[in-house]
C-alpha cells in the first residue's frame, strides 16, 4: 500500500510537471480556444480576431540599401489593450533596427500575420488557406512621443508584452503606427476575402479569453 | 487500497490525456530540444538550424498594384529533406496567389522566419534579441518544372508539408527558389550577427530530431 501511495504521488507529482512544462508554454504562447474563433465567412469579425490575439508578425519595409528589396523583419505589436483592440497595430521599435530606419525614409509598409503561432489550425499546414493569414498594407509612421494616441498605445504595448518596459532607454524606442490602407486575408478556400478598411475598423471585436 | 488503485489508474488515464492534448501539440507544432540549438556566437550553423528546423515563414515581394508596397504573405517552406537541408528556401507556390505573381513581374523578395513557433524561445518575448529572427534577401525565382532542382525541392516540400501532394492540381503549384544575397540575423544581444551568404550556404547543419 506504502508503494501505492509512493506510486501515486509520482504520478501526481509527473501531472504536475507535465502541466508546468506544457501549461507553462500554451500560456507563454498564448494558444486559445477555437470555440472563440469568429466564423470564416464572418470577414471583419475573423480578421480583428486575429489581429486582436496575435501578439507578433512580419513588418515589411522597403530596403534602401538592399536595392528597394522588401524587407521582412519579425515584430512584436498590439491593437489595444486587453479586449479593447481597435485593430490598428502598434509597434516599439528602435532606428538602430533597419524596419524603423527604412520606415522613416519611405513609409510604404505591411504587417503580416499567421494564424498558425495560436494554435488554432490544429495540424492545418501553415500554407493551407483554412489556416488563417492576413496582410496589412499601409503606411508605418512614427508617432509623436507627447501625444496622447503615443501614451495609449504604450500603455497597450507594454501590457501585452511587459518585457518592452524593460528595454534600454539609449536605444530610443519609439511608437509607430500602421495606417491601414489594404487588406488582404485568406481564411477558407476560395481566395482572398473580400474586405475593407472601412469594414474592418468598424467591426466589434468578439470578447475571448485565452486558455490559462 | 481498491480506492487508491482506481485513484492511481485515474492519475495514469489523466497522465495519458495530458500527453496526447498536449503532447499532439507539440508534436504538431514540432517543439524542439533547446540543446541541439547551436551557439549564438556561432552564426553560420546557427542560422542554418533556424531555417532548417523551421516550416514556414513570411515571404515579402513588391505588390506593384498596391503602389510598389512590400507585401508580406504566409508561406511554407523547405530547404532540403530532412537533415539534408541546404539553406536555400524552395516554396511551391500558385499564381492564382498574389505573391508568386508579383515575384513573377519583380524578383526582389525576402524571406522571414522567427525562432517563436519552434518553441525554443521559451517565454521570452518574439521580439527581443534573445529569441532569434533571420532575413534572408535576394531574388525569387520560377523553376522550370523539368529540372532536376525542382523535382529535388519537391521532394523536399513534399517530406515536410505532406498536404502539398494534395493540393489543386488546377491550380498550378510550381517551385520557387530564393537566391540569397544578404542575410540578416539577431539571436543574441549587440546587433545583427556578421554573416555572408557563404559563410551560411558551406555551414554544415548540424543534425537535430524534433521531440516526438
Amino acid at each position: 500500500m506504502n508503494l501505492l501511495i509512493r506510486n501515486g504521488k509520482s504520478v501526481v507529482n509527473f501531472v504536475c510537471f507535465m502541466l508546468i512544462v506544457f501549461g507553462g508554454s500554451v500560456h507563454s504562447r498564448g494558444l486559445l480556444s477555437s470555440q472563440d474563433r469568429p466564423k470564416p465567412s464572418n470577414a471583419a469579425p475573423f480578421a480583428r480576431w486575429l489581429v486582436s490575439q496575435s501578439s507578433w508578425g512580419v513588418l515589411s519595409t522597403i530596403a534602401e540599401d538592399l536595392g528597394g528589396a522588401p524587407f521582412g523583419n519579425v515584430v512584436s505589436f498590439s491593437d489595444g489593450l486587453p479586449n479593447e483592440g481597435k485593430g490598428i497595430p502598434y509597434f516599439y521599435l528602435t532606428s538602430l533596427d533597419p524596419t524603423a530606419r527604412y520606415a522613416l525614409k519611405d513609409h510604404r509598409s505591411s504587417f503580416t500575420l499567421s494564424e498558425y503561432p495560436l494554435g488554432t489550425c490544429g495540424k492545418i499546414d501553415p500554407e493551407e488557406p483554412t489556416c488563417s493569414k492576413i496582410t496589412l498594407t499601409g503606411k508605418l509612421n512614427e508617432l509623436d512621443a507627447k501625444s496622447e494616441e503615443a501614451e495609449t498605445a504604450k500603455k497597450a504595448l507594454f501590457a501585452k508584452h511587459p518585457d518592452m518596459k524593460k528595454w534600454p532607454k539609449d536605444h530610443s524606442f519609439q511608437v509607430y503606427k500602421l495606417d491601414i490602407e489594404e487588406i488582404f486575408m485568406i481564411n477558407f478556400y476560395g481566395g482572398p476575402k473580400p474586405l475593407t478598411v472601412d469594414e474592418y475598423l468598424r467591426s466589434g471585436m468578439k470578447k475571448v479569453t485565452a486558455i490559462m
